[in-house]
């Protein structure tokens, strides 16, 4: 009998935000993987933490500081060695994911390279598109409404032409890229409508107007529009 | 003491898949409120239903079969109105949403009514839009993709121009447009990389490709697709 990989979505930061499912994979698996930043603290598993029982057999996915391509396929390449090692000897492995593990998460690269050889269950999580609206209390899309989600990093022109046609916008990956962001919603007429958070359910939550953030935005933060304002 | 009104999200359909914090809720709170049609079940309290201890007090929203704007918007002002009155007693109430509150719930009608002048609070829950992907086994969004929620009862050329300019999409509110759906996604060269899926995580659950699909999909159905298909 080989074992299966959990994706495990342990959502957006609260602990409290974990699902049934989530925290049952949690106590049953033997070894856990999650991936943490060379020299840091992994937050997939801070928010596990409170329901992780002691002994669990650990393999952490160093995420190389210089954050290039190979680097970082080669540090997937032997944590998926590492996790089919014990998924070959019997050993389920719950793979920890922050928010949900197919919403712009990194468990695709374990996904990638183990789908088609071993067992895989993707456990789904709150994601932090929910997460973000409902600490905001901004409605997120309703009706007949078009939702797009865009990352930041795109050129101008790009993220103009893509938000144009839509009802309702979540900007993610906003980094350096908040004054790019905050001057196209001004031109688009949609600053007042525009809000901003960052570690949504998290300790450090912080909210603010898009007008007040800045400026420079974690990676763990986000801006949404809806056209319609509060005219729900 | 005036109470606290909580929109619930208990998740896509496994009971299971309720948050930690929707449970202690659910089982706090003296009052709970949930949508149903005329004269059925209730989908909502039926995911609730295993974690729901005795004696709730428990305001149905009968939804009418004729679902045009006017009845619905009279069942919710009525809603509305007997939720105020247990919030003004001091008593909480949870209202239960499918899936998370803001992503198309019609919990809106509820939080337009009352956000203004009662304390509310939303919990967010896993949507239909993780779950899907995650019982397909298709990864939904990652690095710096676009992603489109979109609602199939657009007319075709809205569909197909925003269907083009971006990597993710996800199809809602099928119902008697799957046929359009399925044409416009063999003319976009995307077809081979369709998902259908209804019920996701319930025990009804069906996927299919999308070519075998149909010919009319129930309300709780979606269509995945990614441009680079399995190319993760």
């Amino acid at each position: 009998m080989t074992g299966t990989l959990y994706g495990l979505g342990v959502g957006p930061g609260d602990p409290e935000l974990i699902t049934l499912k989530a925290l049952r994979l949690l106590q049953s698996c033997p070894v856990i993987a999650y991936p943490a930043p060379e020299g840091g603290a992994s937050l997939a598993r801070a928010i596990a933490a409170p329901h992780l029982p002691e002994g669990r057999e650990e393999i952490v996915i160093a995420m190389p500081l210089d954050a290039g391509h190979g680097p970082l396929e080669a540090a997937y390449d032997r944590a998926a060695e590492a996790v089919a090692g014990h998924l070959d000897a019997g050993r389920d492995v719950a793979a920890l994911c922050e928010g949900d593990p197919f919403f712009y998460g990194s468990f695709m690269y374990l996904f990638g390279r183990l789908a088609h050889s071993h067992h895989v269950e993707v456990v789904p999580g709150v994601s932090s598109l929910v997460a973000g609206p409902a600490a905001l209390g901004a409605p997120l899309a309703s009706r007949n409404d078009t939702l797009l989600v865009i990352p930041a990093t795109l050129p101008e022109d790009a993220l103009r032409a893509r938000i144009e046609g839509v009802d309702a916008v979540v900007i993610i990956k906003l980094g350096r890229h908040l004054d790019k962001v905050r001057g196209l919603l001004g031109d688009l007429g949609l600053a007042a409508n525009a809000h901003y958070i960052e570690h949504a359910t998290m300790a450090d939550q912080h909210m603010a107007p898009l007008a007040e953030a800045g400026p420079r935005a974690p990676y763990f933060s986000m801006v949404v529009v809806h056209r319609r304002g509060e005219a729900w």
